[in-house]
């Protein structure tokens, strides 16, 4: 297995305290915009993760008092135009893989969403398993302002899927920003804090799903991806077999045992 | 055809009354946990309904202030501790097996849910096709609490569904309660009663669907369950198939006239 | 490709002005219902709409303060009263073959809803993109009072991902009015304008997407359908394919000369 603890990636900031790894983006001067180059560390650590065994959840933080400003346009958006097909494909393929690496990682994510959340950004709060934000959150999936399409990185498949197809329809092919009153009202945010505790309270979530049972935290994002496109007496044979996998661990057992001596269960993950 | 009316289950209450079914678990002093038993005879039991031609309509109603508070821990939890993996795989099968009895039913199920909805007694509202509630409801997904994922019975794939991604994901991985005003304004609940009308307003629903056309009401139940992960095109062209069915039923014709005689149709469910 | 700006349908109106076409239903004093001709004149027309290269967008209008009262009870259900199978399958055919037609015409479809909304009607709003409505919006699935099964034209695919499974089985299951309060809150509504606004509001979001980039919109109509039933991964790589496909044209290369600039882009559609 491997440790993330020690990590100490160029482009993003990185802590891991008590198994909670908090990423940020650094240039809060520009509102945290992403980079050929954050992108393709941003996914390589997603993608260890999954191997990681001393990271159970991760909180994707603000800097500055935004979350990300998305592909930066003299960086990003410059060199795409006039690039071949091949340079294309692979751009996409990239930011899209980053969003797989986020799903297949196994590990619960907590977006911290202050500030601007735009194009890119947007999109790693809405790969992310859970978003709090504060109510100057101003989230907005403006490809379309820069005269592409809205299907960027999974969202014409997720975004309907976690506000509706209706309101989806709207953000998408408008670039409108949503507000932080309408992402809780529909069901983006779970929750929302001023910007003095946001992080905070993402970290006391974070915690609490650190506190475990970890293992089977990873099962249920497993599932919540795999039966995504499943019938749906499959997917309930999917859950029985993933179910009883969960019942061979032993914080099952523990969970048990505290409450028969009527104490709090203390997980272990395994 | 079965007749139901006569049913005497061992371990759960049963009425039926005008083609209508309830149903109650019957430990209302420890909230109405299920056992293995409740669980066999309840998947049995809607089993039989798909055959039954004297009940049109299921009411899952609450006993005692609480609608169901899950899987028994003495009775359930503990056995299943230490169970091998044959024997843990046909207990969540079975558990599975009820959820996918009451989608195969072919007759809408509307629970009434007062006070405790938790674990298992939350999964058998969430595979209701409709929900009332009281405003001291409280459902919980708490999985998570006991050790194990929150792919339960299908609610990786149907609880996003019903909430949306974002609410469901919290809810699964927390286990925490949702309100009864969150799953109002969230839609898993169509609607709130006083806990001393929440029968009687189910029964109402219940006996306008029961009302007709019922012949009609299977297929849309069928078709909820079928178009679950078509393509929109294909479920298109399965409506298309399905309702060609229906327009065959002489409740379509019976319609057609009461509408010409301006009077109000009576369906007979043909 | 077709010009569809001197269109002159037989059974609703329709005028072609600044790349909009406005479509309504022509005969308000029976609040606006199908018939078999309007039905294959739209179906045909949407149709047509995917190789016209003078509309960017479509606004499907209400007239004298009703949206649609759905299928003629005389012209239509009286027919369908003992009509065979086949005659059967080729009507329920053609209403969903306008529906895949709205979803393959390539345009973003805004839906301008006052009044009733009914039957094929609300199926006719349901299939747009967006949709704007008046306070006395009233929508009714209400197929089960005329004896039929809510699964009409793909609604209990459609509407399940619009509001939600619980709320759309309700309208489904019931037939009963969901209030303009109720879709503006749900999700069904994208906003709310009174009656004498209503109509420019929708021409105004319709400028805003005619204004492009049409090219890219026609890309994010088409994937929102594309990934409707596809695995979550296999979304993300369509997208990517999509993206680049949008990244090699020009509006894509003006936006970012624009953006340079510090112009606002004038799109143009390749």
């Amino acid at each position: 297995m491997t440790k993330l603890a020690g990590l100490a990636p160029v482009h993003f900031q990185w802590q891991v305290r008590e198994r909670i790894a908090v990423v940020r983006l650094d240039r809060p001067e520009r509102k945290n915009p992403l980079t050929f180059d954050s992108y393709a560390e941003l996914r390589d650590t997603f993608r260890a993760l999954a191997y990681a065994d001393d990271v159970d959840v991760v909180v994707f933080a603000s800097n500055g008092g935004n979350f990300c400003s998305g592909g930066d346009v003299h960086d990003i958006i410059g060199p795409l135009v006039g690039m071949d097909m091949k340079g294309l494909l692979a751009f996409t393929r990239m930011t899209g893989d980053l969003v797989k690496a986020m799903i297949g990682c196994g590990k619960p994510i907590v977006a911290a969403v202050d500030g601007v959340c735009v194009g890119a950004g947007a999109i790693i709060a809405m790969a992310s398993d859970l978003r709090l934000a504060t109510p100057e959150a101003r989230t907005a999936f403006l490809f379309t302002r820069v005269g592409l399409a809205g299907c960027d990185m999974g969202a014409c498949a997720m975004l309907p899927r976690i506000i509706g197809q209706g309101r989806a329809a709207e953000l998408l092919y408008t670039g409108r920003a949503m507000s932080a009153e309408e992402g809780a009202a529909w069901g983006f945010f779970n929750a929302l804090h001023p910007a003095d505790v946001l992080e905070d309270e993402a970290l006391k979530l974070a915690a609490r799903l650190a506190a475990g049972p970890t293992f089977a935290h990873g099962i249920t994002k497993t599932q919540l991806n795999q039966e995504w496109n499943m019938g749906l007496e499959q997917a309930i044979e999917a859950e029985a077999q993933a179910q009883a996998i969960c019942m061979q661990t032993e914080d099952f057992a523990r969970a048990y045992r505290a409450f028969v001596a009527k104490e709090k269960p203390v997980f272990e993950g395994n």
